[in-house]
C-alpha cells in the first residue's frame, strides 16, 4: 500500500545519474529536478542511481546531495534514497543520541518493523556506526527505559500467524493484574512486550477486551504523571496497530504549532512505499482533511514539494 | 582448527547414502559403517547427504537415524549430522525446557558463537519451534536469571576489532565497584556484558586487571553461595576465553562421577569443526592425558567410537 509513483516509462539509470549530477552544477541547485527524479524512484531504482552514480562519477550521491541541499528538505531527501535498513539505522542512532523520555522513535521502529528487518538494521547499524544498535540504547537509557528499550531493540521474534490462545488468556490475565496495580515495569509486561510475536500479541490483546472490558492501550491512558506509560502504550500500539500509531504520529506532527518537521519527514520517508496508502486513509478520516492538503497548509518550499510528491494528491 | 579428519578420496554423496541405507536395512543396525561414514565428512558435505538421501529415498535422513539408534550414541550422531544453527537452536530449545539454576548452555550458545551465527540460531529456533528463542528463555526463567539470559541470546554484537580503550577504563572501574559490593546484577554488569563486542568486553578485562590487580573472573568466584555467579562468570569466560571455557566443561564432563554425556556430547558435536583442536591441547596440558584417551577410559561402545573419531586420536 504505496504511494509511491513511479511514471509507466523512466529515463535509463545512466539518464537519472546525469540530470542528478547537473542538477547540482555550476549555480545554485536544481531541487526541482531532483525532487522529480528521487521522489518517482522505487527502492531499487534508487540503489541503482546511486550505485551507477558512485561508478560514474567517483562519488557518493549521499554526500553530493549533502553538500548541496539543506534543512528539513536535505534530510528528507537523504532519508529517503537510503536503503531501508540504512534508513532505520540513521534514525535509531539519532534517537540513542538525543534520548528523551518522550522520545518513541526506537519503540516505533522495534516494533512495527517486520522482525528480519529489524535484524537488517542492526547490521546497518554495525556497518556504520562500528558498535551495536542494543549497546547505545543500553548506554544512553536508564533504569525501566532500558529494562523495555533493550529487548525491544534486541528483538527477533518469530513471524508465523500461529496463536496459543490458552497462553493468551493467561497472559492477559497478567498483564490486567500489572496494569491496575500500576506495576507497568513488572518483568512479566516487559516480556510479553518484548519478545511474543505480534499474533500472540495480538491475541493477548483481543482475549484482554474480551475478558476485562476495556482495551489494553486504553487502560495505559490513565496515570498522566508517569513517563514510562506513553513509551510502553506505543509498544503495545506499534505491534498490533502500526498504522492507527503512525496516524497519530502524523497528526501530533501536523497539528503542533510549528509543526513537526523530524516526525512528518520520518514517517513519510519511512512508510511511503510500505503502508502510507492506508495511513492517508485513516488521517482523512480522522482529520476530515486529506493529508497532502493538511501539510501543504503546514510547511513550505522544496521540502513541501518533496512531501507532497511521497504522499501523493490523492484524497483517499 | 577442527579435529575432523575427511579422507583425501571420498565416495559420491549418492554412494554415502547408499551405504546408510544399507547400514539400516535388514536385522541390525551397521553402526561401523554410520560413523565410518558421518564421522568424516563436513558439514557441506554432510549436508549434501542429508538432501541426497530426502530425494532418493523420500525420508529424511534424521529420521532413520532417529528410528536405528539409541541412547548416547544416537544423540550424538544426531546433533552431529544437523547443521551448526540448527544444532544450537535443538540444545537452546532443550536448554530452555530443563532449566536450572547450573545449566549454563543458554549462555555458551549465546556467548561463544559469532553474533551472526547467533542470528542464524534465532532464526532455526523460528522454523524449528514456531517461536522465538528469546520468549522461551524469557519465559523459564525467572529474576536475575531472565535480566541476564535474555539480552545474552538476544544479542547482536559488534564485530569490529576496534575499540574504545577510554570506555574499557570506565567500564572497568564499573565492574570494579559493584563486583566489589557483590551486586553482580547491578543494571551496568549486565549491559557491559550482554551488550558489549567481544573485542571491547577483553579490553575491559584487560584495564580490569591492569587497575585492580586481579583477574575479574577470579573476582567473581569467591561467594560461593550465590547461584547467579557462576552465570556471569560463564558470560565473560565464553565471550574473552571461550576455549578455556570448553576445556573446562570437558574436564568437568569426564572427571565426573559417571560421565556427563550430555556436555560431552554437546562440546564435540560443536566445536569439532570449529575449535576442538585448540581445547584438545589445553587438555592435554590441564589434565597431563591427551582427551581422547581420558575419553576412551570414560565410555564405551558405539558412543566412544563416534566420540574418539571426531576428537581424533592423535596427542597433540
Amino acid at each position: 500500500m504505496s504511494t509511491l509513483t513511479v511514471p509507466p516509462q523512466i529515463p535509463s539509470v545512466a539518464e537519472d545519474c546525469e540530470q542528478l549530477h547537473k542538477a547540482f552544477a555550476g549555480w545554485g541547485t536544481n531541487e526541482h529536478l531532483i525532487i522529480s527524479i528521487l521522489a518517482h524512484r522505487n527502492a531499487g531504482q534508487r540503489k541503482a542511481i546511486r550505485h551507477t552514480y558512485a561508478e560514474t562519477y567517483g562519488q557518493d550521491l549521499l554526500k553530493d546531495l549533502d553538500k548541496e541541499l539543506s534543512s528539513h528538505f536535505e534530510k528528507l531527501v537523504l532519508l529517503w534514497t537510503l536503503e531501508s535498513c540504512e534508513r532505520d539505522a540513521v534514525l535509531t542512532y539519532e534517537a540513542t543520541k538525543k534520548w528523551t523520555k518522550s522520545n518513541q522513535v526506537l519503540v516505533e521502529i522495534a516494533c512495527t518493523r517486520p522482525p528480519k528487518e529489524l535484524i537488517l538494521a542492526r547490521e546497518a547499524y554495525h556497518a556504520r556506526y562500528k558498535k551495536s544498535l542494543e549497546e547505545d540504547v543500553a548506554y544512553h537509557t536508564t533504569e525501566e527505559f532500558r529494562k523495555l528499550l533493550l529487548p525491544l531493540v534486541s528483538s527477533y521474534r518469530y513471524e508465523g500467524d500461529e496463536v496459543d490462545l490458552h497462553l493468551a488468556k493467561s497472559e492477559a490475565k497478567i498483564l490486567h493484574e500489572k496494569i491496575k496495580g500500576k506495576h507497568y515495569c513488572d518483568d512479566d509486561v516487559i516480556r510479553i512486550v518484548a519478545t511474543r510475536s505480534k499474533a500472540q500479541v495480538n491475541a493477548t490483546l483481543n482475549q484482554y477486551k474480551d475478558e476485562f472490558g476495556n482495551d489494553l492501550i486504553k487502560d495505559l491512558e490513565h496515570d498522566d504523571d508517569n513517563e514510562f506509560l506513553p513509551i510502553l502504550k506505543a509498544a503495545f500500539e506499534c505491534l498490533v496497530y502500526p498504522e492507527n500509531y503512525f496516524e497519530k504520529v502524523l497528526r501530533e506532527a501536523i497539528n503542533k504549532r510549528g509543526t513537526d518537521e523530524d516526525a512528518l519527514t520520518r514517517i513519510v520517508a519511512t512508510r511511503a512505499e510500505v503502508d502510507l496508502k492506508i495511513i492517508k486513509g485513516l488521517y482523512h478520516k480522522r482529520n476530515s482533511v486529506p493529508l497532502h492538503r493538511a501539510i501543504v497548509k503546514d510547511t513550505h518550499g522544496d521540502y513541501e514539494k518533496m512531501v507532497v510528491a511521497l504522499v501523493g494528491e490523492d484524497d483517499s
